[in-house]
């Protein structure tokens, strides 16, 4: 009977929707409802903006970003430090440092983490372009930004092998209690990590 | 800085995503960043979805559910029991009623609550046109199914008031406790509407 209710278009806007990240089947209603009573203001606007992300947006063949450039706008940056290479896993995860704003440097984007039990190996993943970019490139340090989980962890340690006849210096991220993060929540890897690596007052 | 990252049409993308209800601007970037990783499974069609919702989709001049034809599917459904009228402060609320397939029978779609200090008055509702279905149609029975917060009962108070000259009979929805509620859980008014309410075991 539901699928009667408001005739089928609107049933596929709501399948649809419901494959957002985020979003439940009883959400995505709510979305497709708003979406319909704000016609002018966000359907159309929306809709907009994602044929011209369609038709628009490409992956950088140099870091796997996405941008509407390839190179994408940071490896076109010249004013970018090309010494410093940044290993994140994926492409939110380069957002997430950019909107922090802490780094000047370039981007390497891996496209996910070794995982033998989903059938993800090296090859899945853009490392032998890593190594090539360390190769041909002035890179002077490759930082593995990736997530501190035992796959994150895993790719970070086979990443920093396949890179040791480079020469080049491999470093990552440090371990400890985040800011503003309550002892009393934290597990205990990442306390022994931030005593182990205490310093001085 | 975090403008600058992917180009002006993702963040375009990201911003209008972010006004969906239940997306906030971390999901929605994660959003963007899913229908740009599946773009002909998701971004595409969900583009189509919408361009289509929008040349289409209408709201019903007869009960005010939208729908791609006028009057709806339910206001053509011969089948359905013109003599009740379930009258629901949204379309939200009518799809989770038909889902329930619990009716057989119409609809009105208020559009809202009176709420005097949002400035919503009997006018800015579809109350005068629900009176003129009663006085129309063959309705014997109008169901208030309007939400049970301080607004909605104003809401139907105030409507029972104005079909009384009608002489139709008025009903509203049971307070008691929701199935599978727990009593610890529950405000003293629910608690209250159940036990004045309690019937024999």
């Amino acid at each position: 009977m539901a699928e009667k209710v408001a005739g089928p278009e609107i049933e596929k806007l709501v399948q649809l929707l419901a494959k957002l990240p985020g979003l439940g089947p009883r959400s995505a209603r709510r979305a497709a409802l708003h979406l319909i009573r704000k016609r002018e203001e966000l359907l159309a606007p929306l809709a907009e903006a994602m044929r011209v992300a369609q038709e628009r947006i490409v992956v950088c063949s140099v870091c796997g970003n996405i941008d509407t450039s390839d190179p994408c706008t940071i490896c076109r940056d010249a004013r970018r430090d090309g010494s410093i290479l940044v290993v994140v896993e994926t492409v939110a995860d380069l957002w997430a440092l950019e909107r922090a704003g802490l780094l000047n440097a370039r981007y390497h984007v891996l496209g996910g983490v070794l995982s033998p039990l989903d059938g993800v190996g090296p090859d899945d993943l853009a490392i032998a372009s890593l190594v090539a970019r360390v190769r041909g490139e002035e890179t002077r340090e490759v930082v593995l930004a990736v997530n501190a989980t035992v796959d994150g962890q895993t790719t970070a340690h086979y990443i920093a092998d396949v890179l040791s006849p480079s020469g080049v210096k491999v470093t990552r991220l440090a371990h400890g209690v985040p800011v503003g993060g309550e002892l009393d929540y934290l597990d205990e890897g990442t306390l022994a990590a931030a005593l182990e690596r205490r310093t001085a007052f």
